[in-house]
């Protein structure tokens, strides 16, 4: 199978390498604009050779779209468009709601995967990508249905084999639920970041004592803009929900000190506590 | 050296096992006023035998508060009043003003070595104690000029041992830095865990995406109430502080989204990213 990647970055070029081994793919094509990132993604061995997107999805069994999530819909048209009569095309991206309202009608709509693997670090670029990544994690299936049972198994048949569980959902469900268990979680990390960073100018010995429950709760702070901006923004209803009832609960915690409300503090930890339930 | 541990939880406990293992201590006596709790630490070997208050501080060379903050200061007056005289009272606690102005005109004050090495888990009690606690991690020594020269040399070789680095700073400032750089973090996590477990009541698949970002900023929401409820109260007005600020900081965020300020949201995350000059 010759499988062509657009966008060799932390995402693409992970599963270039997790494609190649576990021998997924005879033969890996990449597309990158920029081409110091293009030799790069080469030099690191994430794709064989680079080509221009419209030779690459012509000529793939599979074309894997692992750019910025604003770019995924157009890029999504131009490839089924382009794609061989057996051709499957397949995203990476954190939302979806746009990207499957904009395919909807395409004639060729069977021929698209809907995928989202809940993986990433907080690095971005050719040099971030890792092996053994996607590997555990869940991946999302969004509107499988839409898609051509062939199709849907050829991508099902990649992370059967990388053992990441999959989870079919609505375009809807998934861009609410990343929302709630993502991308809040890097609202908070540069949040905090940058309200700690504020300290620093008047007092440059903040970090000092910065230790492993700061690092654990900031690590996502390092998450890129190109990456961040596209998602919050694509996500914006949603992700601007929860914000809101995120600033909500940390308000109520401070009326609880204020007040001296250890009854309520109490109760507030006490439930927090029940997050054991989902994590270990 | 008989050492006299006054809370054998997650730090008392960890303390335990680091000076048996480390071969810093002869005797390792301990109280705990919970039957069960004490039946477990010396089941786990956190110390060699339990023993009433008074009879512990009058015996030890060394004793150490590892109880929750607001219980620490009448605890170190009561033992200040009945150490030996080359006796050492030491305690392990997040916050040091109230601590260090009790204490202050004790006519033993120099036997007292106010003391917070920054490590921890989100767990607790006896069994949350685990071998190799608090190396590599920084010890905040505060107050350290009103400490004899021989008291304050016995707790810094103990830490030497163990390889955390330490540093000196006063009571006030020590609670402005572990407001921003350690309370904070747990507030953050038991509100992001709240806004979620909230989402759950009428959505009950909302954390069947939750993943790695997620788990590294709630992890801190596992944290108990017994530990963190006196510590965000004995540190009141700096913790108010900060709170402040971070929930201004997630309101022009919001703001931002809410406008679709790419610019602003460019110029939030870069900033946040430059948090990779202090964590790796």
């Amino acid at each position: 199978m010759r499988v062509f990647i657009v966008g060799l970055g932390l995402i693409g070029g992970s599963l270039g390498l997790a494609l190649r081994d576990h021998e997924l793919a005879d033969e890996i094509w990449g597309a990158e604009l920029n081409e110091e990132r293009a030799s790069e993604a080469l030099q690191l061995g994430l794709a064989d050779r680079i080509v221009p997107f419209e030779e690459g999805v012509a000529a793939a069994d599979l074309t894997i779209l692992a750019t910025p999530v604003d770019t995924i819909p157009l890029l999504a048209i131009k490839a089924l468009n382009r794609i061989g009569e057996r051709g499957v095309v397949a995203d990476m991206g954190s939302t979806k709601s746009e990207l499957c309202e904009v395919i909807a009608q395409h004639a060729r709509r069977d021929r698209f995967v809907a995928t989202h693997p809940m993986w990433g670090t907080e690095y971005s670029g050719p040099s971030a990508a890792v092996h053994g990544a996607f590997t555990g994690r869940t991946v999302v299936l969004c509107e499988g249905d839409r898609s051509a049972p062939d199709a849907l198994a050829l991508v099902e048949r990649i992370f059967r084999t990388l053992d990441a569980p999959m989870i079919y959902m609505e375009a809807e469900e998934h861009d609410l639920h990343t929302a709630y268990v993502s991308h809040i979680s890097h609202i908070t990390s540069f949040a905090l970041a940058n309200t700690v960073l504020e300290k620093e100018r008047e007092d440059r010995h903040i970090f000092d004592l910065a230790g492993g429950g700061f690092e654990s709760t900031v690590r996502l702070a390092k998450s890129s803009a190109d990456t961040w901006i596209p998602i919050l923004m694509g996500n914006k209803y949603n992700v601007l929900d929860v914000l809101r009832e995120h600033i909500h609960q940390l308000q109520l915690i401070r009326h609880m000190i204020e007040r001296d409300d250890r009854e309520g503090l109490r109760e507030m930890i006490d439930r927090a506590n029940s997050i054991r339930r989902i994590i270990q």
